[in-house]
């Protein structure tokens, strides 16, 4: 496994490659990061995955500076799951200069994770778009458990034409139901056991749907009640048609259920996704 | 010479292409689009040249409607040239849907030409993006006359990180000076005669710069009141910084005088560019 921290020097090394599958990180790897390097390898001759902390992406008050940086732990973690080259680039490299090109974003981008992260998905597509031009991959593979994000990839890789295909690993969960994610290691031992309860007010919301429930508005309230009485300060529980996600309606086929949270300091995100005849 | 109009066939038929240099433009051709076709010859083995009267650059009130389309005689005089392919797609193929994801562009974008045409310049490089994307040129050619767009293009191609060099053509000009444009078939006999004042005006400037003089709002008023007093109606003269295009200082060496006027219903713009000790 290669490490390449310079934009040439990856063009240089790519150019040799018949194709490429990418997979974009900020880092702090898990067992659902090494899932999608996973789909990647089995979809194209050289996997390329990047780390990339992205400060476009966070607002002045959020984590940036103690997001989890765990480099040569990453790196291990990559070469054991076969990955080819892991793309390193400082600040400097991806940001030269003040980054005033950006990607604007449709309305969904201003709902849910957009609602209460301003800025966010355009910091996050605009890294994104940057990071497909310098790999240039067939492939890109992103996490369902991002989901809004995930889709405003694919709507961006379909309305700027670019010729990569976007694959979508599952969401890996713990034992109890908990989403993998790296903000998880924030979490203090009893806010972990506390956790997986997000996971099952989605689910027990999902059953709901699937068993004719349409007062979708009851169900949201019901959820976030529920995780507010255990501590939980709730940004948002939301049943949304899957593809635009705007609320869901009781003509919708397939649904998403999105919910984000705090506990304590830490957010945590997840979604189910599902279709009802 | 071949015609495509479909997104899919272009890419498969250039998949066989060594290398790819591209001239983006609305048709209405004339001699300064055809000078860049040479250009692009010059830098690859396959030449494209699209044509698509794009939307999305156009303000409610502005000539999209009434735009020249001449596809018959631009595709003949792109075949005298030598392009090798000539890219045609109609509206749906680079709208399918409502292009809600767009490029977002610095406070460059909002001076002079943007200031003149909200919207312009997000609307060119949304287009260009897509069309990039599309055609995957190593190398672009546009025009000086439209400088500002040219400098805006350059600006997105690196903080895109896009693997596209961008070249500049000269601007083509008439024997009386006046700059080719497509806009310039609006024009009725006398406003014809009268248009290469615009340049002439730009030139004045230009030689007064050179020769020392440091007063650039004086020389600004003077040229706007000079274009005024022959019927003219003047957006602005500009003497500007010629990277960032903000107004200029004496302490800088490289100049951009930019000028945009309307003579009756026909707008024309113009600069001249140049550095001095």
């Amino acid at each position: 496994m290669e490490i390449i921290t310079d934009i040439m020097s990856l063009r240089v090394r790519l150019q040799r490659e018949s194709s490429i599958a990418f997979v974009p990180t900020m880092g702090n790897l898990h067992a659902g990061h090494l899932s999608l390097v996973q789909i990647a390898r089995q979809h194209a001759a050289c996997t390329v995955v990047s780390i990339f902390v992205n400060r476009l992406q966070f607002a002045p008050h959020e984590d940036f500076d103690r997001y989890p940086r765990t480099q040569e732990n990453d790196c291990r973690l990559l070469k054991e799951s076969g990955a080819d080259i892991v793309f390193l680039p400082d600040e400097k490299t991806l940001y030269p200069v003040s980054q005033t090109f950006q990607v604007s974003l449709p309305v969904m981008a201003d709902t849910l994770e957009g609602a209460c992260r301003p800025g966010f998905f355009r910091g996050v597509a605009t890294v994104v778009l940057k990071l497909f031009n310098i790999v240039q991959p067939q492939i890109a593979v992103f996490g369902q458990k991002d989901f809004q994000q995930l889709q405003i990839i694919r709507g961006m890789v379909e309305q700027f034409n670019l010729p990569i295909e976007i694959l979508a690993g599952e969401t890996v969960r713990a034992d109890d139901g908990l989403a993998l994610s790296s903000r998880n290691s924030y979490l203090e031992p009893k806010q972990r056991q506390e956790a997986s309860q997000l996971a099952w007010v989605l689910q027990q919301v999902k059953q709901r749907v699937e068993a004719g429930e349409n007062n979708f508005a009851r169900l949201e309230q019901w959820a976030a009640q529920r995780l507010h009485e255990r501590g939980w300060k709730v940004d948002y529980v939301a049943v949304c048609h899957q593809q635009t996600l705007s609320r869901a309606t009781i003509d919708d086929r397939q649904y998403a259920i999105l919910g984000a949270a705090w506990l304590g300091q830490t957010r945590l995100i997840d979604n189910l996704l599902f279709s009802r005849p």
